[in-house]
């Protein structure tokens, strides 16, 4: 089981902090914005007086309410084919349970989110990885790659669209070819789409649901980034699959239910909340712009411009971007301020890859990005004159 | 992956409740007592904007409560030494994940708690089960049954105290043995105790964290049951064994946390609330005095008296319970209401034993418990005039 490289470097922040030290949180896409309103208001009027368990499946007022919320988004299903779970996290692992037998084979992007990893090693499934490059702004990978790392034990591939860690977002044409690979050799198709609120190109955005391959989709989803409540624990898998629904109940009825709370914040933040979310995508739009020129303006510092998501994977004028990330905790300080940054080696399955990369998150007010920014540069300064 | 036996019955429970029957729920442990006030006071006086992840391992605060409660049964550990995590079902989980590796093997008796298997079956462990009998008053199975079942394999061994479903709780004696065979062949033992708080003898409880083999013990608990709070999925797992916390800390990373609102709750409920514990446990009581001297009373139907949990299983006069269960839901009527049970077939894993037997939760008030009672008595009358 590996360790996740966004949450590894903590003890050495906490240290860090015991010492007064302020750390600048790039290493996590933990948005600083402001649940709903409507979220927090429906805690402090719930009138029942047991806190009980829910349907294992969710409730079915909170799964109507999100049926509503995908066709918004061109996306037809049924409350039947939603299954509420306890955050992206657990609708990933159940996904993999249901679809995959131990030792079968997945295929995926590097760098891709570390935790699919941690979740294919507790399922007993084995990550093979199709590597994107910086060079390429991290496009898909063309493909003949694809295809060279089909087996006869592959059965799924996986997709974070708009991606993290890259901010990645799949073009109709890309996602066409995905479609093909797919139906040709008859794989799952997951695909991770949490943050489809964020993208900031004018392109439609185009949801695997969407690409005529109903039986092979699921749906990864989560309401934590679109309304910042990451710590509500609630995700849902959305498929049109009957068979995969029925496997995924039988894990669910197994672990009983999923946050009941956390079902109530989610329910009252679909809807109601249009102004919310235009203030939020504008707001992250307005930090990408920022942020990513300001990376830019660093020497030695590269980053893509991605269009979704609110992270970027940039390189660094460095050789070894871990142990940077580490010194920035353990040693370097800027009028007692220091920044913490993920490692991207931890998002390759490639060792030799990402060794000067970070993968960072724009969830911080434009003042703290600004002030993150200039000691990323302090940093980078010193740590060369060691 | 099997079915829940608690739950697999529900969609015929759904359909009957569409028709406008009233069903009497035996079939789930979900206590129909109030949360306490002040757990629920504490959601009304939230006063942060943006609900965030919390720490992977939970908050220190709720941790911090949890040492000073486990003071108060003897068990002495230390913040560190507790990890929270989503419902005592994610700490069976994890806790078989960090400590067995695919095809190694677990002991547990049965009946047992049938979503062990569940969450074996998905960590890949393989669950040898060692008998006991209702005549036996489901008591620990011999010394020399243990043995037989231990392989080189052999990894850990399982116990529910007091035991879900069978509500029996193990004696200082029949403990002294579990630690002389798990130390002898040095394994691990996951000790659920999250019915701790319902022990309706006079002998003091001796949990396994204090039987003197520290690195072997994984205690599972969770705050369901005790607070009537189900619903907010907050469990913890609590060990000595610093490399098994080490590791139980990477799934816990890749799950990012356990949940926010539900740790709020739990954290309230913990101080404070002895009377409500006291009321909680007085009425637990007073109910099992009732029910099982009502269940014996059916010609034909036999329980043992059960000393702790809220739980027991009963053998009826039908040769498949399990048909019977079905035939409840969807057949049978006492003035349009009707009762659900869990048959028991599902908590042992021999095929052959346990097809006469149903588990049942009295969580329903007194009068509920009074009608169901009736209900069964009737419907046992009707089934075998079919």
């Amino acid at each position: 089981m590996p360790s996740s490289p966004i949450r590894k470097l903590a003890p050495l922040a906490e240290a860090a902090k015991r010492e007064g030290v302020k750390i600048y949180h790039l290493n996590i896409g933990q948005p600083d914005l402001p649940t709903p309103k409507q979220g927090l208001d429906a805690l402090k009027s719930i009138t029942r007086t047991t806190l009980e368990y829910s349907p294992s499946e969710g409730y079915l007022s909170l799964r109507e309410k999100l049926v509503r919320y995908y066709h918004k988004f061109g996306i037809e299903v049924t409350p039947d084919e939603i299954i509420v779970t306890a955050g992206g996290s657990e609708a990933i692992l159940l996904s993999f349970l249901a679809c995959m037998n131990p030792g079968e084979e997945m295929l995926m992007t590097e760098p891709g989110y570390a935790n699919y990893i941690s979740f294919a090693v507790t399922a007993g499934i084995v990550v093979k990885t199709v590597t994107s490059t910086i060079e390429d702004g991290f496009a898909l990978p063309p493909m003949e790659a694809w295809e060279e790392a089909i087996t006869p034990r592959t059965k799924a591939i996986l997709l974070c669209n708009p991606s993290n860690p890259t901010g990645y977002v799949y073009s109709q044409q890309e996602l066409a070819k995905i479609k093909e690979i797919v139906a040709k050799h008859d794989l799952y198709l997951f695909s991770d789409e949490v943050y489809r609120e964020f993208v900031y190109t004018d392109e439609p955005y185009l949801s695997a649901m969407n690409l005529g391959i109903d039986d092979n989709v699921i749906l990864i989803d989560s309401v934590s980034k679109r309304y910042s409540e990451c710590g509500i624990r609630i995700g849902m898998i959305v498929t049109h699959n009957r068979l995969v629904r029925d496997t995924i109940m039988k894990y669910c009825q197994a672990r009983l239910s999923p946050p009941l709370l956390g079902q109530i914040v989610a329910e009252a933040s679909i809807e109601g909340t249009e102004e919310y979310t235009e203030a939020c995508f504008r707001e992250y739009k307005e930090r990408r712009d920022f942020f990513i020129k300001g990376l830019n303006s660093i020497p030695g510092v590269h980053s893509p411009m991605p269009h979704g998501a609110f992270y970027t994977v940039a390189s660094l004028p460095v050789a070894d971007a871990e142990d940077f990330c580490r010194w920035c905790l353990t040693d370097f300080r800027l009028e007692g301020e220091t920044i913490m940054m993920a490692p991207a080696a931890g998002f390759y399955r490639n060792p030799d890859l990402g060794q000067n990369q970070v993968r960072l998150a724009y969830v911080l007010k434009k003042e703290d990005l600004q002030r993150a920014l200039y000691i990323l540069r302090s940093a980078l300064k010193a740590y060369s004159r060691r």
